[in-house]
């Protein structure tokens, strides 16, 4: 984890200040509360690359127009098991909600069901999908491919999004155990941050602009996908498979067509693919013996020796700490963030809430 | 890839061979058949670590009472989309061809299905299955846990098993994209082939008795997950979905509770779970439209620069070439596995086929 000085805020009011800051921005109410709540969601679960601070990102994106402010989200259920989403060029956090939604409505009488999703846009972190699903008490897998910013294998030039994989799983008598993880080492994100603090990167993570392996944040200009440079086959198999469920599956473009999400153009819609599959664990088996199973399994997991200093965990360990703090404390809003929020609070004459005292 | 002596050997002739070997050694004609099946498979496309060579390892989890020589399957669909499969402690490949023959028949209808298998044993690679599924035209994913040979991240005793991930994907004009791959970053057999090479393990991919990272094949015991020290926790938290879904889904205890694969005692049943969904591209999207997706990614990512003296490649194309020199020279058999072979059938009364001529 990174650390950041920043300021805490109510989750509540920072949910509303952010939907509010997108309404004025001309974005309809459910597709700007569904972005409030996904951003504010993944920062409450300690996701902070894929939390807050993209709020400003999402501001920027509705005004150069990427995203159409009142999309029509059109669904049609192609199969018994099977739905598609026509995200209408939105943002990609309400289409992503109602995939899920969508997909659970069919998963109860098949047990298992897809969802693709077309014409979306960035959707923020994919775990905020697969973790509503399971608070429900289903199972679910949830994926996003995104535009070239990671390198093949032997690779020298980006081709692959960071891809991200998630799935969630209910556990009784706790959250629900939850992976998320890019399908290359770090984000982009950690690349500008560390360029910020002057802090080196780890080793075959990142490439410079010649494909060659770099720790130095100010070179490094692309990632390289998990497995380094001697197992990043790998890494850069599975970005493959998310590209291929999310493209060919969904109607859009591979990841390496799709325009980039940082710009400089941000006037052209996004048209990124997602793809969700949920199922419901009590078709499979009893749930009383499914409870069991992943307590046993937890249980033992979490039991396992460790390195001295450390402690093993199971997915979504080591975020818990930050939520009982974020529960407890607020939301962390990085300084450089909350400045922008304020400034867009102005210029949309929208209230920004009071940080919480410490 | 390691290199190996080897004898060649015609495909059809050593399928029967060790069909006859499964059969002589008290084994039912299908289930032996089967597994034939599947280790001939493995080899012809190029994985020799799950090939002919696990021949003997069946032959002796047979003759052990392991495997049960007359499994009665039973298939039970619990909803549209979801069907469970218990494979009575038979070999593990005729359960897993006929889980996906099952989804196949549900995805038909439903669009997407999944087939959770039960008192299964080790199925070789699970790349022969969701391959199958895509020789039909559908896409396939495939998992299977397995016993304790992974230590967790930051964990110093193993836990995880390998616990593969596949997915293959028709692709018209050629042969399906096929990623099939262990959560850790080399499998086993690695280390043990590097004893015997002489030659040090990769930095970062395995282990010794007491947790520390080595190189030295004869210290070795256990591997890391694939990310290494750094990110392991990725490697780990994708072994944990798939020990989930083959064990909560399937009603199987989680891979560290289950017997050694490698024995002592080779007696007990495996109790292994596998999991299996399968897709219908064409309920999704128009085939003709996918398979143009498919063939843009495709030729777009094979077309990318490549480091100096490499190329990039879509998963499974590094097997390509040896796929085609497996079909004119036949399957190559190394000589420790080719006179544990022919020991076999001079006790069981076999006549092991003749090498072909170089």
């Amino acid at each position: 984890m990174e650390t950041f000085d920043d300021v805490r805020v109510d989750r509540t009011a920072l949910e509303d200040f952010i939907t509010a800051l997108l309404t004025r921005g001309g974005a309809a109410e459910d597709g700007a509360r569904a972005t409030a709540r996904a951003v504010v969601d993944a920062s409450a679960r300690g996701f902070d690359t894929h939390g807050v601070r993209l709020a400003t990102h999402y501001a920027a994106t509705l005004a150069a127009g990427r995203i159409n402010p009142n999309p029509v989200l059109r669904f049609t259920r192609q199969a018994a098991a099977v739905g598609h989403l026509d995200a209408d060029n939105g943002f990609g956090h309400l289409p992503s909600y109602r995939a899920i939604d969508e997909a659970i409505a069919m998963a109860d009488e098949a047990g298992i069901a897809a969802v693709a999703v077309a014409r979306s846009s960035h959707h923020g972190a994919t775990g905020c999908y697969t973790m509503a699903a399971a608070q429900k008490g289903y199972a679910a897998i949830g994926m996003t491919h995104a535009d070239a910013i990671v390198v093949l294998h032997d690779g020298v030039k980006p081709f692959h999004g960071t891809n991200p994989i998630s799935f969630a799983m209910p556990v009784e008598g706790e959250e629900p155990m939850l992976l998320d993880m890019a399908t290359s080492s770090i984000p982009l994100n950690r690349v500008f941050l560390r360029r910020a603090t002057g802090h080196p990167l780890p080793p075959e993570v990142a490439v410079d602009e010649a494909g060659a392996v770099t720790t130095d944040p100010h070179k490094a200009t692309a990632l390289l996908p998990l497995g380094g440079t001697t197992y990043g086959y790998k890494g850069a198999g599975l970005a493959a498979v998310v590209d291929v469920l999310c493209s060919a599956f969904t109607g859009m473009l591979h990841g390496a067509a799709l325009p980039q999400f940082a710009g400089p153009d941000l006037s052209q819609p996004a048209e990124l693919g997602h793809f969700f599959i949920v199922l419901r664990p009590d078709v499979f088996r009893p749930l009383a013996e499914i409870n069991g199973r992943m307590a046993a399994f937890l249980a033992d997991l979490r039991g396992q020796p460790a390195k001295p200093g450390t402690r093993v965990m199971a997915p979504g360990d080591p975020e818990r700490p930050l939520q009982e703090d974020r529960r407890r404390h607020g939301i962390p809003v990085d300084l450089v963030t909350w400045d922008a929020l304020r400034d867009l609070a102005a210029r949309h004459g929208c209230t920004i809430p009071e940080p919480m005292g410490r």
